[in-house]
């Protein structure tokens, strides 16, 4: 916290804590309807751009970027995935959202989301400052919110909204304005993480690999010709230094083993990172004038690719519930953000849960816990019905409910 | 354990360790192919009759009773139900069994199911010792293994086989015939247990209801127009005796409270007992001439009603098995008994395990589970894929697959 005087007093009609994909997306989706927002973001553009997350596009969320303007790069630079492997008991089976949903999903990183999103918003005059510090938030009760943070110039910067969002993250500093006697938080914690590296390989499979084996899950993603993404469970304090190249390629040969001679391509492992995860949320994600969105809101583990898609959906709901609250209706908008956002988020969180559970090999599992895995993977590929459970999830619930 | 000496000595093909529906459905299975058993039980007849379990039964087993001539009754005393209901939140949500599998179950108590089986044997002739004693079995790595016991009558029998079949539920002897160090033993104990009562009331809904709630999981059964079957989610150490009629109808109606305003039909308390369960598999299912069917083999937890189905799956495919074995294969053909009968196994253990999780608060869970579960829900009964994966599951598999 810092009381440094401030330099510049702004007036907008909504602040948005964090500019990573969700208060990006955000400003965008209000942008176009005549809504000027302010984004800021303690991170430079450079940090976010280099940091490697999730790679899935749900085939609504791919479209949307289009439609809304962002671009149309994912079309052309990102490639589109019919289909993903569960492979278990060493064999592939293979679950196709087209013949299944009708849909596909897009292999497109997160880093390129942002990229594109960054970019509208600098091609349309948005106001997005990344690397502020000494941020502070509040008011949010009332109807003049503030945030005040200090620009990467030096220049210490105050913005009075009608509406503050925070879209800042895992580590959100709104959330926590909400007091901790009017807000739920539900956790889980995994007592795996994910070892994820980058390799200089050919790709292994055309769509993604999701793995189940006695020695752990795996999953191998793509994300070049000649440069691919992978993940192997690991112990949530495992060292990436205790793993040399040939370790990781072992390991992640063992996982995959199995009658049908699958192996991976090998290559140098460019950058390697340990992951760990949980399952959070935090109701209510309206309160006041605050509102919250993806990350800050709710995290999910990555099985599944939940993450990135549950926060644009969120924006989606809330661009609509801002432009009338901004407008003639007023702040009783608001209201209906969290009914139209919250059914979603806890569907997520199951089938991110679900994914997890049913793939990884938990410390301690019994032997019983094992083979019901297999029997659940059974279950899952071997019908219609199952692979048409899993694949509309994955893509994203199509409109097709009820 | 005993030396009496043996009054009688007989030869039979099979020799079958339990008399309840899997051992005397095999018996029958076989007689219709001129292959004549022993069975023999430790129980008398009017044990096996007054004990009651499960009551639904899966269209393919409904329709096996008929078409092998057990007894049409279960199309005339049994009810057919269509589907079932999901309530969570307060709020019943109907999976259609028949718009989604085309399949209905059954609703027609175990001890039907077995007077029918013990009156067929009977009219055919069959040999049935219920209310044995001191049963030995053995020899089981030869081509003779044996099955001794007293009779009710007190004459000591041995009956030289060709082949022994374990189907003497979940306390089996018969499994213990296979060394520890030629078997894996998988289980999984389940910390809540299941109070169950018949009423004296009317019906509560045309269907079972399985209810989850933040107060435990309830399941709504029906026996006919007047008498009920009820269940309720119990600490596996709960005593009858403390449980009042006026205490388990408030705790009954806690659990299905909501705002559509659903009760329970309530009546004077029967008869009420508590059900512990646990999941459980020996492999291997065969072990020289000795064959374990149903409950011997594998015991599942009663959410979800596949128990009684499991095991009369099990003895279809071991009568096709042991009729190639009696006839010219031999031997050779046990072979084939664990592949056509342990996938079923282990896809039903998935679905009663899922359906026990889904559906159980269990102790300690904390919020995130009891919400993640409502999530869970909600996937299931939203979408056609959700409500189909869970009839296909529910009503036994039907012939689509792939």
């Amino acid at each position: 916290m810092t009381s440094a005087p401030i330099d510049t007093t702004t007036t907008a009609p909504v602040a948005i804590v964090g500019a990573g994909p969700a208060g990006l997306m955000l400003a965008h989706r209000l942008g176009r309807v005549g809504i000027e927002c302010v984004n800021i973001d303690i991170r430079t553009r450079e940090e976010i751009e280099t940091t490697h997350r999730a790679g899935i596009i749900e085939a609504v969320a791919a479209q949307d970027l289009v439609d809304t303007g962002v671009s149309d790069r994912i079309l052309r630079d990102g490639h589109e995935h019919p289909g993903v492997d569960l492979r278990f008991g060493g064999q592939s089976h293979r679950i196709d959202f087209q013949e299944h949903v009708g849909a596909s999903v897009w292999l497109y990183p997160q880093t390129d989301v942002f990229i594109d999103l960054a970019d509208a918003r600098a091609r349309d005059g948005g106001t997005v400052h990344f690397g502020v510090t000494d941020t502070e938030v509040g008011d949010v009760i009332t109807e003049q919110p503030y945030m005040r943070f200090t620009a990467a110039d030096g220049a210490r910067h105050e913005v009075r909204a009608q509406f503050l969002v925070g879209a800042d993250g895992s580590r959100s500093v709104c959330r926590d304005l909400v007091p901790e006697g009017e807000r739920t938080q539900y956790f889980r914690e995994y007592p795996f993480a994910w070892f994820g590296f980058m390799t200089q390989a050919p790709q292994s499979a055309p769509e993604l690999v999701y793995t189940h084996s006695p020695h752990g899950f795996a999953l191998l993603s793509q994300r070049t010709d000649t440069v691919q993404r992978m993940y192997f469970q690991c112990d949530p304090e495992e060292s990436v230094d205790a793993w040399s190249d040939e370790r990781i390629w072992e390991k992640m040969q063992q996982i995959v083993a199995g009658p049908d001679g699958f192996t991976c391509q090998e290559g140098p492992v460019l950058e390697k990172t340990v992951l760990r995860f949980r399952s959070f949320v935090q109701q209510p994600m309206r309160y006041g004038t605050l509102l919250l969105a993806g990350d800050a809101a709710h995290t999910v583990p990555p099985t599944g690719a939940r993450g990135l898609n549950l926060a644009l959906h969120d924006v989606k709901v809330l661009a609509g519930v801002l432009q009338r609250a901004v407008g003639s209706e007023g702040e009783s908008a608001l209201a209906d953000y969290e009914p139209g956002a919250l059914e979603r988020v806890w569907r997520a969180q199951n089938f991110s849960y679900w994914m997890t559970q049913m793939l990884h090999a938990a410390p301690g599992a019994s032997d019983f816990d094992l083979r019901r895995q297999m029997g659940e993977l059974d279950n899952v590929v071997a019908t219609r019905a199952g692979r048409t459970y899993l694949a509309e999830q994955y893509t994203g619930w199509p409109s097709d409910e009820r």
